[in-house]
């Protein structure tokens, strides 16, 4: 595998940036409203870059002579690598391609040697130097638990360069359940009834709503396998032995149809069934890509008030918005709230933030669940974390990355003190 | 519930220990050799003590204002706050008592809130700010994981002040197996087997050997329930079918039994005969201290090469110590290694330390598994810890704690540049 390092070359382009420059404070869209096209980063969004943005001629013929042949400067080359996966925004024309990852996985379903089920993780720091806490130990208390602080930080803090991961058996037997339910209070009632049914075997609880399904009808041609429905579920069980599994899976679907929670479902427990099922809720992110712009939140909420904040979204947007849709791992209580556009427009942007993080702090969630702050959200953090928590969290970049070169921009605000070009 | 807070008492006190000072350098046993006497700390080990060690009137008086009628300064009334759990070493006169904890749990066996999943923490930091990030969330990606930190440093970062726990369902059956077998090597593929055939339902896989088990009827008076052996295991499966989980114990140990892997064993429903069964393995520790002085050593390592420490131990040590013993949490590859003799001997000390640490190294393994580094083995980090690791500790607890008043003389090595008295 090879990832992508990108620069924005040399001061003339920089400058021809920096007029759009409104910081300190959030990042704010600009230009491009009500085009589709792929435009620069800097100018959609205000962003303050750090002296070693300018890369120097010098600088590239470094990386040639250290890596002969991997720096891509060809535009139609370079391209793909410099546009966001979302087609949103893109960077200048040149990249380095870097060995990224090397993967040593224990294989599945064999017996797991009893050393391998630890988690630990190496990282190279921003001063060079390496940090080789590699274990395979699943209890290690010497000291304090470093791997903790860089797993999660976007690689702000140091690089990660080996993984050592808990790989347990491989589940023996599998199955799907896709089912229909009239109301999302039914959707909550179902996941109370089937961790206490399946306990040990659910290993997954996810949600969708029917404009979900809708999308992945029209955009990807994918049939829904029950009755038209307001909610779906898909519920995963991985167990030991098929034979209890299914019993206790056809238990849990006899309460679940009598009670009235569910109003239709389907059982898949061969794999390729199994994959069709997981495939409509898995490619729901695809078919919102076709739709046009779309604003996504990742958000985390006591699961009680889940989808309330996609109802209040909805009412408060009305036509100004193409599709509100929401969907996600209710079993973690964590919302996939999606906004979709004909195209990007700012007004848009602002009628959704910050109402959707005020919303979420008033529910004492998470305004990132799962995929981290990065570029975008970083101002926002103070909705989820308090004061001093971020003061700390600084002091540990600058610590650790006194020079801010890891991964810029991203995570955190910048600190009061932090120099920039 | 309330905890001891423990100051040494006045600078003449302190200047009679500090005769003995030996620093830098590893703590060293000295004096009481011979001897049961439960001796103060510092005729036992050397330990440089920082400024704040000295307790004048007007801090005593302080927290008289503070905390009212809590300052006990009689002798027979401290004493047992000032004894460590092991009766080893004591500390002067003087403590305080504050209340320690609230604990709030939820209900086990009842439908916990699906909000309250999550576990997070909040902590009193050294310059007295408190960071409160309690959370219910299971998913929150707002930042540097900050109470990962926190969670396994012993205090010497922050004083935890709340903490918010996962609680997963009450399993419905719980059953336990208590089985002998004649090798290691037979517990190791007894694992191997109950791992592929209980899976989900594992709950916990402990294993001693036949001198813990001797101790255990010696000084405890309870009695084996299985025909004699030299290694005993212990299984528990926890789940949420009866009829299943006993189904699947049953398979397992007939094909244990079938295959000599086991040779003899009892099976425990019921919740007393369960807790009888559980006792031989979670009194050994108790037995242990009927010995006399014990030597405790909390080791992970690769479980192939658990018990060959033991072993190893046993013959270098000889007629030296009264027991070597070995028992833990195979499952977690956690060997618990206690000496036994019938005082403190500093020599015999020299014979396990550092052998115990270099044997552990060379297996790639962990000093200090699950109880941490404390005091006596903070000095030994490097066993475990590559150098650029324990530094950067170093530098968090220098930012974190820049006067080392936190839980002094814990969990790391002190920095080069720590000022002491």
């Amino acid at each position: 595998m090879a990832a992508a390092v990108v620069w924005r070359r040399g001061a003339a382009w920089l400058r021809s940036c920096r007029g759009n420059r409104e910081l300190p404070g959030v990042p704010r869209a600009r230009g491009c409203a009500g085009s589709r096209e792929v435009v620069p980063t800097c100018e959609r969004y205000a962003v303050r870059r750090l002296p070693f943005a300018r890369l120097a001629d010098g600088d590239v013929a470094f990386f040639e002579r250290l890596m002969p042949g991997r720096v891509i400067t060809g535009e139609e080359e370079v391209k793909p690598f410099n546009v966001d996966w979302l087609k949103s925004v893109r960077e200048p024309q040149l990249a380095l391609r870097v060995p990224c990852f090397h993967c040593r996985l224990q294989p599945a379903g064999v017996e797991a040697p009893d050393n391998g089920r630890g988690v630990s993780d190496s990282q190279v720091l921003a001063d060079g130097s390496a940090l080789d806490c590699l274990t395979s130990l699943r209890k290690d208390n010497t000291g304090y638990d470093l791997k903790q602080l860089f797993i999660g930080s976007e690689g702000t803090l140091g690089v990660i360069t080996a993984v050592s991961i808990l790989c347990p058996q491989r589940p023996k037997a599998v199955n799907v359940a896709f089912l229909g339910c009239q109301s999302f209070a039914k959707v909550l009632e179902t996941f109370t009834t089937c961790r206490a049914m399946l306990g040990e075997i659910l290993s997954a609880y996810e949600f969708m709503d029917e404009k979900c399904m809708e999308l992945v009808e029209t955009h990807l041609k994918l049939s829904s396998p029950v009755a038209d429905s307001p909610f779906y579920v898909l519920i995963e069980t991985s167990g030991s032995n098929s034979t209890h599994d299914e019993e206790k899976l056809h238990n849990f679907l006899e309460r679940a149809m009598a009670s009235g929670l569910v109003t239709d479902g389907t059982v898949a427990t061969d794999e390729k069934k199994i994959k069709v099922l997981w495939s409509l809720r898995e490619r729901i992110t695809e078919a919102l890509t076709h739709e046009g712009y779309v604003y996504k939140y990742d958000i985390s909420l006591p699961v009680g008030k889940l989808y309330d904040l996609v109802t209040d979204m909805r009412a408060r947007l009305g036509q100004s918005a193409k599709n509100v849709v929401g969907y996600g791992h209710l079993g973690d209580g964590n919302l996939h709230l999606n906004i979709t556009a004909e195209s990007y427009s700012h007004s848009l942007l602002e009628a959704i933030e910050p109402f959707v993080y005020e919303w979420t702090a008033r529910c004492s969630g998470s305004i990132s669940a799962e995929h981290g702050l990065g570029f975008k959200k970083r101002h926002f953090i103070h909705y989820s974390k308090p004061h001093e928590a971020v003061l700390l969290m600084q002091q540990f970049k600058a610590m650790l990355d006194p020079k801010g070169i890891l991964n810029p921009y991203k995570t955190l605000p910048s600190a009061p003190d932090r120099s920039a070009c």
